[in-house]
């Protein structure tokens, strides 16, 4: 087992990635400090993982709440649900939150954590790629609002992550290729070795082999911690690893939450992304394409759906939150490696970008 | 104008304290840091209110929205509607909320600017006397469920708080009232000088005389400013501050919010914490009855409402937010002006207590 710290003072917390640790119920009880114990799953996942768990957890009073899968349902009405329930059953502050699940179960039920009572404990069990890289570390919870995805939420740190990669060998295919988004991600902005990695082992990855895998969720932990324990509020460098996402966001709220899945929509925005930044010359067109190269190889889309027009991307962007006083604030690339947040961005340049479609990244 | 500053490391604030000073845009934009501002107030108190607020705001994007009044509205589709007014108006990250009206306003505004975009910049302008002396001071913010009272919420420190006194001019009768439950919870937890203060001087206080008013108000938010200041996050001594609170919030829910009004169950509350303290012999019975003859010289409630019976409390009870595992704390007195929380109640004495009716602190 492997075991990153993230270092933020008093919020700081463990992150175990190894195999099979879901049902190790002393790691998990080591977490725990009062009798009561809520799970948050989905109906997909929960029927999977929750009785191992249940079972490490014998003596406490553990109720649990199946949230409906999928995008879709991450909002107020099923933020309300988990409160109902917590409230049915009595729960009260000391109790802990498990979230058992992908980025969208992590993302609702922690910020149920937040919230219930004011804030009760939370441990995050992510079964997804991407949440394992992304969503469960550095204490963004989130749920949606139809005119915004991840409007409402807040900074939320859990008291403790585990990370087991064989969850990994139930998720679907269109699932795990899309947590590669991220992936690629934090490679693209902050690590041209990792992103080099990638190119070359991109093979034993989408073969589920366990050495590659493990590699890769820890090296994914270990570049996002160190983002996060360096701005934890997202003040300044954080914003990087929004690369893609102002694209992206805008793709997943026009589309309808949920028909396109999000790692799917931000491998569309960071093509997007990296196509702007050749056109405004900040990236040279070679690494641009390698960039492309590498989202298709992995299997995500490399352009966004045609149906978008520019006036709806511009919509869109406008509540994007990195946006400061009305002025939406890009994360583009200087190099594969090295991203910067970027405020003046040419609007002729901007519509280029989405007008180009299957022609993104031929600059 | 006086200025009391809270001190709570990077989240530390002013509250600054006069007459007139709602009109000080100098102030007011001295805590502002973009150009965008959204004032939430309610249909009763922003009609006499907001228009002076937005005159000092010239050059800023300000939007409002007026909330329906009153605590059966301090909810989660409130709360949406907020977030929807916020995003059809394109406020991003660095606006500021500006939340003018009492307590409930206060909290379900404050949740909001927690919640939006995962938080945005506050500034609490509290009109009633409760909020004035108790709600804006401190960071709680919440909104309540059909189950249980502000279970869903946020500690959430503003930018400033600006009380101007002027408006207890404006406060309806039964309001200005059920706010001096506050005052006489802060003397009899924490400060028999101010309690014997209030003793002496309730008359020119109940006449609005600004002298009493402008004293009373510096004094507790003195008070509530220290003990935040000692537990902000409600480990330790921050709960004698809920003195009357967990009998008082059952009967807020049992009788439907808004019915009776926050400080009046508090009050009863009060009452009742008094006649259980004194049962079981923490508190001598002299003190017990002093404690409810200044209730009732304010005008307010000293016995809850007869028709809620004791398993409707226990069960009311059990979901406060200061249980653990099950058992439900009690804020008990020693003497006026000490208070303790103590678990270990004995029920037959708590059943004395619920069943008292108007002999209740005739022990």
């Amino acid at each position: 087992m492997e075991i990153i710290e993230l270092d933020l003072g008093a919020d700081s917390y463990p992150i175990y990635i190894g195999h099979g640790i879901l049902v190790d119920g002393e790691l998990l009880r080591s977490h725990i400090r009062s009798s009561q114990v809520f799970i948050v799953s989905n109906e997909t996942v929960g029927p999977l993982y929750r009785q191992r768990v249940v079972d490490s957890l014998a003596g406490f009073q553990v109720d649990s709440v199946d949230l409906p899968d999928g995008e879709a349902f991450k909002n107020l009405e099923t933020l309300n649900r988990i409160f109902t329930s917590l409230l049915e059953k009595k729960h009260n502050r000391s109790s802990t939150l498990i979230a058992i699940g992908g980025g969208v179960v992590g993302d609702t039920a922690g910020f149920a954590a937040a919230c219930y009572q004011r804030g009760i404990d939370l441990i995050q069990i992510p079964t997804s790629l991407l949440s394992q890289v992304d969503a469960s570390v550095g204490g963004k919870t989130a749920v949606n609002h139809s005119l915004g995805k991840n409007m409402i939420g807040a900074f939320y740190q859990p008291k403790c992550v585990i990370v087991d990669i064989e969850t990994l060998n139930t998720l679907p295919r269109r699932e795990f290729v899309a947590g590669l988004a991220e992936v690629i991600k934090h490679g693209v902005i902050r690590d041209l070795q990792f992103f080099q990695w990638l190119e070359t082992n991109l093979d034993p990855v989408l073969n589920l082999e366990m050495d590659s895998l493990s590699y890769l969720v820890k090296r994914n932990c270990q570049i996002k911690a160190e983002v996060v324990c360096a701005d934890e509020k997202e003040r300044g460098i954080r914003a990087l690893l929004n690369l893609g996402h102002t694209f992206g966001h805008a793709v997943e709220t026009a589309m309808g939450y949920g028909n396109w899945l999000h790692g799917e929509a931000v491998a569309a925005g960071m093509v997007m992304a990296a196509d702007l930044s050749a056109r405004m010359g900040r990236l040279p067109g070679q690494e641009c394409r390698r960039v492309k190269n590498l989202v298709a190889k992995a299997g995500l889309p490399v352009s966004p759906p045609a149906e978008i027009e520019a006036p709806r991307y511009q919509e869109l962007m406008q509540v994007d939150k990195k946006a400061v006083d009305g002025t939406v604030r890009f994360v583009l690339l200087d190099a594969i490696g090295t991203a910067s947040l970027v405020d003046n961005v040419d609007e002729e340049l901007l519509l280029q970008t989405l007008a180009a479609g299957t022609a993104l990244c031929e600059v």
